[in-house]
């Protein structure tokens, strides 16, 4: 199902090269004021052709909306935005219909669907779908502002090349300001050049590179979220691992608090005026499913591009033999950097779905 | 919420010094033939005290049927089952309620529930909460059974000291059968005795240690899971996320796609007779949220206990400042062996629940 | 499914004559301190064996608490309410296994769970399972009075002999409380003996007789409830079909709106000092699914219990053949006494969730 | 909320007078052909303007498919259509905005969306919805029908001029393609001239009327739904009730019941050839929440249109004070005839849904 959420809930529709593409986001809180620009900022991060980076296909990506907004706020019925597909090249995809193309959806998304979904450009499964979750993810970010939570993401690796961490107990808003506007979001900005660098090297092997994505979440109230399966961490990975090429997730000190000691890894409490803080957060802001009061952290796990210019083994459905595959078009040798606004797009959906059953 | 699931839905109750704990599974398919001896042996598995590396409190553990049992026999109504709580030594844990511990859910769990929740033993929020998630997965995997689907899990370390990994294309029954009634389920047996130590070391310097548990799923059949939100891998992390101390999940090769390059992360589709298959496995059998035939690996990280005996500060809630608090009473060193059971069995639910909606 | 609910979800499990019946209620707001003794009275209205109207089975059906409770209050953990099956004799249904009874759930249950579900005294399909939801609707009852919100039902007919039914516009809390501890509730409590009469002579003619109550909130504020599919009238008939023998529901003036000119039908508003009210209340409290914070009513038809003790036509499964039945046992000849406390806790666990979404 | 469903989601979108209204329809299995003519056809039997008993506004309501469809066949990803709003003339509705009309959602509306909600022509809460929602049920249906279920509706009252009910046990398919194509759907189409007098009379002294509509599914096999919260009854009603103007529902026998003997109401079964039958189809193919093979059988109670041209007593928020409105603008004297696939795709959404959980 395309479809998330419980007290606000988005269904995001559309194929690569249908008619369009687009949201509903069902059980905004009515009255908001939104700002359009900040969400066509938001959208622009994501859509490609800004830089050799990312894929020259050109597209507006701008939405028209529907519904559920007069005067720029949200009148509380469902908001739904449709982004129209064009410069669509579907000949470039032409031999994907028999060869699925290895690291991609095409075999899978072919048995459960019969054979009968469309598969020009990756059909549903195209990350042109991640535009309508960056457009529902930015008007959520605007309504969790107005009370207080920030959310901002930045890469935190790409291959070997890594970024420094959140400081997890103190994320200022300088940085979240800057984070949220940045196309290639960096803490320590001298690694963007050598990070360019490589995926530039990539590019030229006919090859793509992974990468990381570290979001933090700042202004939380304590208390947020449910024991076992309403926790903090089930919702935020529910809805992460909606993104294509997410491959895993860790919150607070994640995996490695596999190699820590209990007196290592807990996290002291303290009081900080009236308000209890911990020194450290290897927590991630999260103790039991529910939020601490601390900032929330957590790192996804984002293969490389699976469309790679170089030759491939696979299957040919239709002679029912081996076969050699090589795939052309346009495509991102690294898709990390844009999708930084697509991870905090997803956690800004969540943490709203949070907030609204506490 | 303490409830998971669409099509079998559990719904899980209790806390630990209260009546009783249980589950009630909704949506079972109905003539399924059960051996409550295999269940008994899943719980045993997860219980405590059967050596040095469990804490001492001794548990029957045994569940009581009241309803969607006869003759042995899923009836298609709810399953209920209960295990009354005994031998609960209260007062072990009479400090706990000014001064949260760190590391556990006694701060969060204080604000939201308003300092009405149970806390004597961790209440609701208890690891013995997973008794019943034993229970239903066992019920459930037995049912996956009859239709070709095994899951196992394994300790895939402990701190430092490494199992050898699931091979991710060739999973044997054979393996499967030994590791599904282990108490200490390790693939190389050789590695019991160093983590042994490793733990009993921990244990000596009141310390704990935390590990990571692999879970391998085979027999699924290509085909199952949906794109974006109800993909395997959202539906299998927004239940894993329920066993307490679990901080980190990825599928496949998981968080190293993110330092591979496309050439090196793409598995090769070939034809194996008439069955499509890969030459490798980073994708974890799941490709687009949907499962291609190859067996779904996953790796979860497991924090270390945070009961140690150690003296940590806190703060007293009471007298509104910083402390210092000993923890005593009985604890693991290690959950990460009676881990195993339980992540299989969040598996399971999480299987047979995908397998109901393809 | 016999689970229902969003943000407080309520799980029944059970069959007649398995082990034990019971309610698994999660997301209830910690620190509610209720009245059991409250809680009691409820179910005992429900309880059959009261007098000859009933059936003469004698059950305590007093709940045991397992969790979700300490000191009287709810600690925010899922409560789970568990009733032993005692004084059951299965030899009364002996002959139900081959010859479905006409007007039950035996044929239908038959085919939804190929012949495995529990037939003895209804299996889960009993009028039995209406006590565990009993409690969960005292339990929320308790909840919403603290809220100012009220909750009463009337036996408004049985056969053709009709209560007055309530004022739509004026519902005073005293007649609440007179009914909310009624075991045979009327309004017009002159109605009594011939109600009686009536069910009796079913009895004698070995017959039964159907009735509808009605069911009336007040203190309901403005503004809750939302459009189309999550309205107050599609939340309420979604678990009130939940109750055996309801074949209809109506709110407001219901079926004969559609007898009715819109100048009639449509209720003026008005000032009563700050607050807007309508002068008549065919609408019931409901305007496009939403509150109007006058009462809402509703009504529902109950059928007459289907186990009568004449001879019925049914067919015989084991023989493939027509055949003549005669059903032995206890039976109710009118269960509309005993339904109205189940229609007034189907409302709350409905009420309880409407306000938890506004 | 403005979704429903559990399998197959919609997501309905959309206000009277924005740029567009609209639906996403989640889950749909793939490879299903449509005619698209016919769903049109569906959509022109709603849609105004076609004759005297429906308001002039003209309206094409063709939808645009962004998403779903590829060579008239689902491709299993959701499916969206939009239709874009036109002809809208918004100062007809004027004065609404401070003075609520009676018996419309204008005053609660206003409560639960704070004053935000879009009020021109109705916003979210207009009649104008329902034509995406025939849209969805009108693709069901043609997927129901490709399994033998067959869905038909009619006018089974205006005012106290009653239709012939639906033959509860013999249905056949003559009539339902016949009702299936009427604009006007009568079962006795003698009764055609005297309701459309009633209607025009009531149009000329300013005023509105009433009606039912009665609606019957064939072909559904024995054993769909389930027991308790899952039950057809509650499934059907729970979108029924999303229908504008619906006040009650009421299966089989419905109401009738109440004065009913359990001898009389109870339906006898028989075998016909292999096949298990009942002579009389009081329980409208229902028993337990569960389908018995037996026609499905439904009545809705529709209330007259609100909009009547009289002067009628309301409030003046912005005055705070009592005062008299005059609706201008197009209205239908009666909406029954409209209603019919209204409630025929209500019911198609619902049956689609019951059959992908069996």
């Amino acid at each position: 199902m395309s479809s998330w959420g419980s007290d606000i809930k988005i269904s995001i529709f559309g194929e690569s090269h249908g008619n369009g593409i687009g949201v509903v986001i069902d059980g905004l809180p009515a009255g908001e004021k939104l700002s359009f620009e900040e969400i066509y900022i938001q959208m622009a991060r994501r859509a490609p052709g800004k830089d050799k980076t990312a894929t020259p296909r050109l597209e507006k990506d701008l939405p028209r909306i529907l519904s559920g907004i007069l005067n720029d706020t949200t009148t509380g019925a469902p908001l739904c935005a449709v982004i129209d597909n064009t410069n669509t090249r579907s000949q470039d995809y032409g031999n994907v219909m028999s060869c699925p193309r290895p690291g991609h959806a095409d075999y899978t998304g072919n048995i459960r669907y019969k054979g009968f979904n469309d598969i020009r450009g990756g059909g549903h499964f195209s990350g042109r779908l991640t535009a309508p979750l960056v457009f529902a993810g930015a008007v959520c970010e605007q309504i969790l502002r107005h009370r207080g939570i920030r959310i901002a993401g930045h890469i935190c690796s790409v291959g070997n090349i890594k970024d420094t961490r959140f400081d997890p107990v103190d994320i200022p808003d300088e940085l979240i300001d800057r984070l949220n506007t940045a196309s290639f979001g960096l803490i320590d900005q001298s690694k963007e050049e050598p990070m360019r660098n490589l995926i530039e090297k990539c590019r030229k092997e006919l090859d793509s590179i992974g990468g990381t994505v570290e979001c933090a979440i700042t202004g939380m109230p304590a208390g947020a979220g449910s024991p076992m399966f309403d926790g903090i961490e089930n919702i935020i990975s529910s809805i992460v691992f909606g993104i294509p090429a997410v491959k895993g997730i860790e919150f607070g000190a994640g995996f490695s608090v596999s190699e820590m000691r209990g007196s290592e890894n807990n996290d002291e409490f303290y009081y900080d005026g009236d308000m209890v803080r911990t020194r450290t957060n290897n927590h991630g802001g999260i103790l039991g499913g529910i939020s601490s009061g601390m900032p929330i952290i957590f790192r996804t796990a984002i293969k490389p591009t699976p469309s790679v210019a170089r030759r491939q083994n696979t299957v040919d459905f239709v002679e029912h033999k081996d076969t050699v595959l090589e795939i052309h078009g346009r495509h991102d040798p690294c898709i990390v950097p844009r999708a930084v606004p697509v991870v905090e797009a997803a956690a800004a959906v969540a943490v709203i779905n949070l907030l609204a059953q506490s």
